[in-house]
């Protein structure tokens, strides 16, 4: 690897500057993406392995990343579960048979990567030789109870009171719906990692929503069985959002690499994981709408609060948000490689 | 005052069991309230003292609440303000021109109460004296930053780009604006006080968006400029879901009670504040939905994790959710008591 900065930090290995990419790097924001949107559909620039090669390149032709992610979605493996989905235009993903009953979770399928999702495998063997090992490939998935979720509320959900509602009121069964998502999730990673992806993230995205003893009692089991079925192939980024009052919990589901949002100092975060394990974060991804002078002293705080100890990789918090100046990514992305170079 | 039960537990003092309200306590989940709505607006309801006094009866007629909590709504001061509010249908609040420049700020009118929200004192004086002593009445207002990003943005928001915009991009506007909004919320709460409730609330339900370096600079100080001034007066409830992470640093706005979302543990957010101040929680609302034994269990937990020491207020940790059975609303408020009167 020509680049492999991102790498040793993730292995919490001492770097020359701190690496950094961006959560939803390739998306809505860069007008380069938005003239492929016009002729295709979300889901179908995921399904084509050209498209999802192309678009997974487009930022990293515009910036200085020290990563590069596949254009994907958590939710690809679900037509392979058997559960329907589209795009509403300007809704995002629609299910259209959310799971409820017990019949539903029990028809749900393992998928079989190879024969489900060939466009992204074949999308990653695209993007690694285009890459041709200049910098690493992240691969993804949903982390158990991101997915689990989704496909019970069928989409977004304020409340969750469908997922808590299996998971409260049928705990049995709320079990047996994370244990088949956590096996697929792990064949899922495990064939990306075949082809060749160099580390994987999983997104909990909305595990936000528990209560640490409810995280420990229903989701935890399922993310460390994920983490564990990629054990010791590449390092695992073990991301999540609105569990900073719980962070040394989330530790106990392994990963290479916590995921910090902006809701928790890095510095405590830091310190309260323990420095055997390397942490990714947390720029509040807002702040790309402001001025470059408030970016830039935003990112000597992180950056002072990672205090030169190995196993920092820069990120935001959460991803990139639609409407973001691309001339401040671009700045961002070069500031923490200065700044950090500094240091 | 007949049950002063949730007056000594806000004053940190010892109770005989634990008292109990809850959020959103009146409201769309019974079915007296929906045979109102069907005849009245939101806004008129709130508008109409005697509709808002007999909605906020309602919860107290037809469970053994320790307190009424006054029916209104956090954006009723914004008429007073200069801005436009109407409720669309099913769709929550719309504000007709939100706050997005120097000039919205400069034109934002402080409120004199007595003539901006008249109706809301007569509401507060017809539930004094419906309640007759019996129970005490909780005021309310929203806390700065919430209240700052409803009439930014314009209604509900996701990523809050608008308020942080003004927030990181003109410091200067947005600390004039949350100066403004503090001295008009004061003014607000007085004459809560005023006319005669016995505790407020401020609601900060969207601080949850910030991180604790920026809730520092940008609310802290409000908050506790609103806080201070009622000082002395009424015992105060700082209320905010989603900063669990800083529980430290919201103590110093002040308030004799901090509300606790379910993010938290009960006992370890107590060690973490202290026990010169009370905490009310922490119930996540979705449990509701479940069983009586799940819910049982839950609020054993709860009042385990308190430990029988002075200074706990059982609530639920966010305001109830549309949907919720009034059975199993009855039962936890009965078993509260039950159970922590054994305890």
């Amino acid at each position: 690897m020509e680049n492999d900065t991102f790498l040793r930090a993730c292995r919490n290995e001492s770097t020359e500057y701190t690496p950094v990419w961006l959560m939803r790097q390739a998306g809505r924001y860069m007008k380069e993406y938005m003239a492929l949107k016009e002729k295709y559909s979300f889901l179908e620039m995921c399904r084509t392995p050209e498209i999802a090669c192309e678009v997974t390149m487009q930022p990293i032709n515009a910036f200085d990343l020290d990563a590069a992610i596949i254009f994907a979605d958590i939710l690809l493996p679900l037509e392979g579960m058997g559960i329907g989905l589209h795009f509403a235009k300007n809704m995002g993903p629609v299910i259209e048979n959310p799971v409820r009953t017990r019949a539903d979770i029990d028809a749900i399928r393992i998928i079989e990567p190879e024969e489900d999702v060939p466009y992204l495998l074949k999308a990653i063997e695209l993007v690694k030789t285009e890459l041709n090992e200049k910098i690493p490939l992240i691969g993804f998935a949903g982390a158990p109870f991101t997915l689990a979720s989704y496909i019970i509320e069928g989409g977004g959900s304020k409340n969750y009171v469908n997922a808590k509602s299996i998971m409260f009121g049928d705990p049995e069964y709320w079990h047996k719906l994370m244990d088949k998502i956590a096996t697929l999730t792990g064949r899922y990673l495990n064939a990306q990692i075949d082809r060749g992806v160099n580390v994987v993230q999983l997104f909990d995205s909305w595990a936000g929503c528990l209560s640490p003893d409810d995280y420990v009692e229903f989701v935890l089991p399922y993310t460390k069985k994920v983490i564990d079925s990629v054990e010791g192939r590449v390092p695992v980024i073990n991301f999540s959002t609105g569990t900073g009052t719980y962070l040394e919990i989330l530790k106990q589901g392994g990963g290479d690499v916590i995921g910090l949002d902006w809701k928790v100092r890095l510095d405590e975060s830091r310190e309260r994981l323990g420095y055997d394990v390397a942490v990714q974060g947390n720029l509040d991804p807002t702040l790309l709408f402001s001025t470059p002078e408030v970016i830039k002293a935003k990112v000597r705080e992180i950056i002072d609060q990672a205090d030169g100890k190995p196993g920092h990789i820069f990120n935001l918090g959460h991803g990139i948000i639609l409407g973001t100046p691309v001339d401040n990514v671009k700045m961002l992305v070069d500031y923490v490689h200065e700044y950090s170079r500094k240091g």
